[in-house]
């Protein structure tokens, strides 16, 4: 393959130079993958494990604004945010294929910025990028990445098996994606108005980072290695807590006791939440983009994971006819409601 | 899961509504379906067969005009385009994945539509809907599909096993697809300018169903199996026979002589090619969309495919330094070209 001449315009390069131009550097990671980018389909043995697939899309206006998400990281996030869902599973992702359709107001600085990140982020967590499709679009970026990853059969979590009594953990803390948005959506606006001023965002470093460059928690799906721990239910907590909870609860037919002062979050994210007159519970149980795992375990794994300093125990399951409810600091029963959706406009 | 209002909107449904709604009355058919739609990630178990993976990503206004393309024909023809790519492995499609981002200019009737031409597709080719995306776009319709399938390692072909004298062989008629988008095309503008016209569209149906409603050759690959065939090179030529035939040979690092007098056509290909005044080998070389499959042969295969009506020899693999020739009827050589791709604009 040859030198791509940084001024050479998308339509000089075409498709196929483009595809060949992004993926040229490919170094496969991954016994499992036989054949990557470069034929009809990309070939995968992974003996007998099983296989996991998930997908996701990302567009431009909805999904991510480029006035202050730098592209590399969207790059990045993308890949994270697909990670997420194999981890959810208790699996261990391998491959990715990245789509992209996107149109002439992007450079292919921009668009190898974009990849940069894509690659990063298969760097950091042993990824082979294995296929893809690159196409034009009338306006703005689309970007659909499907992942895949392989577990043994009974290593895989659903999202069903929960049951009554169980521990509900999350990883990490909540809300800081969600204030980091509002930070930054803030800064953008007082930009638009005065394009000399510079954005304040000291000492919000990482609600920023749980914004615009989150990781994937491969290193919980670790320590229940390390722990010998099994969740009884899992998922990808991006949505928002409670949607989520409620999806667990809904199908492991059971209720739930959150309690609110155990849910964990960042000084910054109260902080910003204070700035902002946001109530913070609201942006840790509905704010989303938290790439944390939410999940269920025995009781008798308390002593395991009682002082692990990623892992919080936020409530207990219930019976389904207790409902779903999030215990107040004031000690009131509230029942959940899902907001985990970018409503249609 | 409960009945939907037909005129509830988009809105009103929300995401995990409207995906609920979509993937309700998904029988999976595949064993080796161990999970569809429902959790983080689906689950497949291919025991001990490799994995073949493909995507695509169809953008309106770029790969499909809604003024003169049924929806729900879309939605056949998107599946179609992925299949295609996996048979082109020699390999059989098991699950697939659907993403669509969509304007609120949809309707939910629409997204229905779409969804039963991709469900029909998936009825008719045994393939299972495991899992997908469904999302908000700012304007226009952007579908992604990327398609798992299954085969013993052996029997995967690639594009880069082609040597010199093996047949090149092709499955169907090419030229048919582009031929009904000149068609359509044309209709459309006479349209734009009368809207009380009716389409001149009889005669023609062969060429519109290649463009409107095309079928993946599920039955060459079986047809490999009972004549006990396994081509050196396989590649799909819905990019165009000229491009994907330099691939092959620049991949397997030889020349080829392709025989214009050999290569495949319909006579309502050529009979609209000289309507429109169109060199119908060019459409036929360059006009994309025809979901055949472009394979080569070593010459002892000969006897077998020679009397097959589904498979045309329309030439023989060369050595590399003699390159990539079409040979006219007129029996001088012509250096192939790639015109393969929608370019950037």
């Amino acid at each position: 393959m040859t030198e791509i001449n940084k001024n050479k315009s998308l339509e000089e390069l075409g498709e196929f130079g483009l595809i060949d131009h992004l993926t040229k550097d490919i170094q496969l990671k991954n016994p499992s993958t036989v054949k990557g980018v470069g034929d009809d389909a990309a070939v995968l043995d992974y003996g007998s494990k099983q296989v996991v697939v998930s997908t996701d899309m990302l567009t431009e206006g909805i999904h991510f604004n480029l006035m202050y998400v730098p592209i590399k990281h969207l790059g990045y996030k993308s890949v994270i945010a697909n990670l997420s869902d194999i981890y959810a599973m208790n699996a261990h992702p391998k491959q990715i294929t990245v789509s992209i359709a996107l149109s002439s107001k992007f450079s292919l600085e921009a668009i190898e910025e974009l990849y940069s990140g894509i690659h990063l982020a298969c760097k950091n967590y042993g990824i082979d990028l294995v296929g893809g499709d690159t196409t034009t679009s009338l306006t703005g970026l689309t970007i659909s990445i499907t992942v895949l990853g392989e577990a043994e059969k009974d290593e895989l979590v659903y999202r069903t098996g929960a049951k009554p009594n169980n521990l509900i953990c999350v990883s990490g803390d909540l809300g800081g994606a969600y204030m980091g948005l509002q930070l930054l959506e803030r800064e953008n606006e007082v930009f638009k108005v005065n394009q000399h001023t510079q954005p304040q965002l000291e000492g919000y470093q990482y609600i920023l980072e749980r914004q615009l460059k989150p990781e994937a928690r491969k290193d919980i799906i670790q320590i229940f290695r390390k722990l010998e721990i099994k969740p009884t239910s899992m998922i990808d907590i991006s949505d928002g807590l409670s949607s989520e909870i409620m999806h667990i609860c809904k199908l492991s037919n059971t209720g739930c006791r959150l309690y609110e002062d155990k849910i964990p979050m960042d000084n910054q994210t109260k902080a910003m939440a204070e700035e902002l007159n946001i109530n913070p519970i609201v942006a840790a149980l509905n704010g989303g983009e938290d790439y944390e795992l939410l999940f269920t375990l025995p009781i008798g794994d308390y002593e395991k994971v009682k002082n692990d300093p990623d892992i919080t125990i936020i409530g207990s399951i219930s019976d389904a006819n207790e409902g779903t409810n999030l215990i107040t600091t004031g000690g009131s029963a509230i029942q959940l409601q899902a907001q985990g959706w970018n409503s249609v406009k």
